[in-house]
């Protein structure tokens, strides 16, 4: 089972180590390993954080997979309701004024992936997508409980809104213009999503108390 | 439909905009925002890369979940072999001398999910976890093509090699002695995987040119 090295070869600028020796890898990763990273190289293209979160990876994916849970750990996204399309939910986001949001929810059990997929001012382009997966920390970390990836890509729509007619006359903020703050506030929002699956599982109480 | 507040409120320490402030958001995101980060707050527990990649998504699932891409896209990892148990393969680490790999892919093509199971040394406890996940970039980036996370997370076997019996004796590396370099490493991988999907993409070759 050999890879089929002849093609490989014609591909320019692989460091495979057949080409690039051990003490040439270990020099280009010296290089790029810093003290310190600026901002926009770690979070300008994309933003993704991490936490882990004491509580069954099952009952963390179920929690996230149900739409309501996003009015509680959010900061601000609140007051989600049903619309004419089936799974398309139309809330409010309370970090603008008047801004409503709508969500689309897509999960996959197996994966244990989350995919909210949201926009302001208007449900037809939902643009705004927030990947999240839960893997089980005893797999990755081997400890009881949940890690939580949570990542961003920055849509060319966060830099220039396509819809401005749909947004409020008189707002002065658009969620593009707030990127470079998704960092602290997605970790703000991950604090509070762990926060409140490590308080109901540690107290037994139910996860999502709004099915009762 | 509303959250239930009455109960929220029990959970301490939460920042929720009901109780925390546009301008007091506004003033945590500003102080958590910095010009440069520390390498261990970013890559210390979790190290996670993502890149944009021109080529279809589903051939980029397709390519990862062949375990065989392994031996053309990492620096080191070449050989792999079929074992006595379904799924699990072994191979060599030619970043270290005499050392086996053993690796099972578990992936899920609707979430389009790619996870190796590995482990350096032995094939009984998989704990080296790379996670990797392909998204259309249509829908994240309004672009064709497809973005690529990868996330590793710090499990304590990093810091103590669990099964020290098992390493070749005159071994003087140690996988988990490398995790401050996972980032520098990760990213020269992820750019042989662009390389090698973009060539063959933009060429019309054959993304798996060993199944022909």
């Amino acid at each position: 089972m050999n890879a089929p090295l002849s093609e490989i070869s014609r591909i320019p600028g692989l460091k495979r180590i057949e080409t690039f020796s051990r003490d040439e890898m270990g020099a280009l990763c010296m290089e790029r390993t810093r003290a310190v990273y600026p901002h926009d190289q770690v979070y300008g293209r994309f933003c993704t954080i991490e936490e882990y979160i004491d509580c069954p990876p099952d009952e963390v994916f179920a929690y996230l997979a149900d739409v309501r849970s996003l009015e509680e750990w959010t900061w601000s996204t609140r007051g989600f309701e049903a619309t004419d399309e089936a799974d398309l939910l139309v809330g409010w986001d309370r970090l603008a004024d008047d801004t409503r949001i709508w969500c689309r929810t897509v999960a996959n059990a197996a994966a244990r992936t989350i995919d909210y997929h949201c926009a302001w001012d208007q449900g037809r382009a939902l643009w705004m997508i927030y990947l999240m997966r839960v893997i089980p920390a005893a797999v990755v970390l081997n400890r009881p409980g949940s890690v939580v990836t949570w990542t961003n890509c920055r849509h060319p729509f966060y830099d220039h809104n396509p819809f401005p007619e749909a947004a409020p006359d008189d707002r002065d903020t658009w969620v593009g213009d707030l990127w470079p703050f998704f960092y602290a506030g997605h970790v703000v929002e991950m604090e509070n999503l762990k926060k409140i699956l490590e308080f109901r599982h540690a107290s037994g109480l139910p996860m999502r108390p709004w099915t009762d």
